[in-house]
């Protein structure tokens, strides 16, 4: 596989619901975790339900954070998708405990595609017949602008 | 487990590079994915990085629907967030047709939580001592604010 990210999905559950209903605190604690991983913000979204329950999305130059709770519950759904700088785990291990998580399932998967590999007698090799056009003309990142 | 959500992970590739580096085709296939879906946009960042690829994060009622975009790879990664309403394959579909993508990795998640269980020997039954405080304070959501 060409690994190209990390994304970790966070279920966390027992947190108190003042926190989870509070959108200055889930703020704060998603750009502590920003920081936390390393990070660079370009955009951020919170946003309060009525009659309660958050979402925050993190645009970062790394990729984005999101967060989704349900204050009822105690619970909180959170993504962190990194493109391979910064440090997810981090992020990651910072929003939980700024949310106060009693329980966590936290499941960690590679992001990025299987090349097309062409198989003969001597060799395999990665296919040069891609139907992706033009892709010669981007050549590949160095996460400068990522 | 408490269903409360259902993600869906796509790591799709083939793609046609220049759509893949084109903001507002990004843009439109987006917002075209959160009509089909029959969801509702809160916030949308798209953003252009340098030398090449794309971002964008839509705040949905529903949660979101985040991309990044490789096109040196012909590459393009999506999560679609479903918090119960709308319909996250449909808007996935739509996003891997938009793009053209030749080749489509799509995993399904639910998001959710494990209740805590006491186990005695007559029955199974939800704890009613979750460290979670003031729950009580929060009625579970009908989903009409989020």
């Amino acid at each position: 596989m060409k690994q190209l990210g990390t994304h970790l999905v966070i279920d966390a559950w027992h947190c108190p619901a003042y926190l989870l209903n509070d959108p200055e605190r889930i703020r704060t604690a998603i750009l502590d975790a920003v920081t936390a991983g390393e990070a660079t913000l370009i955009d951020f979204c919170v946003h309060q339900f009525s009659p309660h329950g958050v979402t925050a999305t993190a645009t970062l130059a790394e990729s984005h954070i999101a967060i989704h709770t349900w204050p009822e519950y105690g619970y909180f759904a959170a993504d962190l998708f990194f493109c391979g700088r910064g440090n997810p785990r981090k992020a990651a291990e910072h929003l939980e405990t700024a949310l106060q998580a009693g329980e966590v399932n936290r499941r960690e998967f590679e992001r990025g595609f299987e090349p097309s590999v062409s198989l003969d007698t001597s060799s395999v090799s990665v296919s040069e017949t891609s139907p992706a056009t033009n892709l010669t003309a981007f050549p590949e990142t160095s996460f400068a602008g990522r």
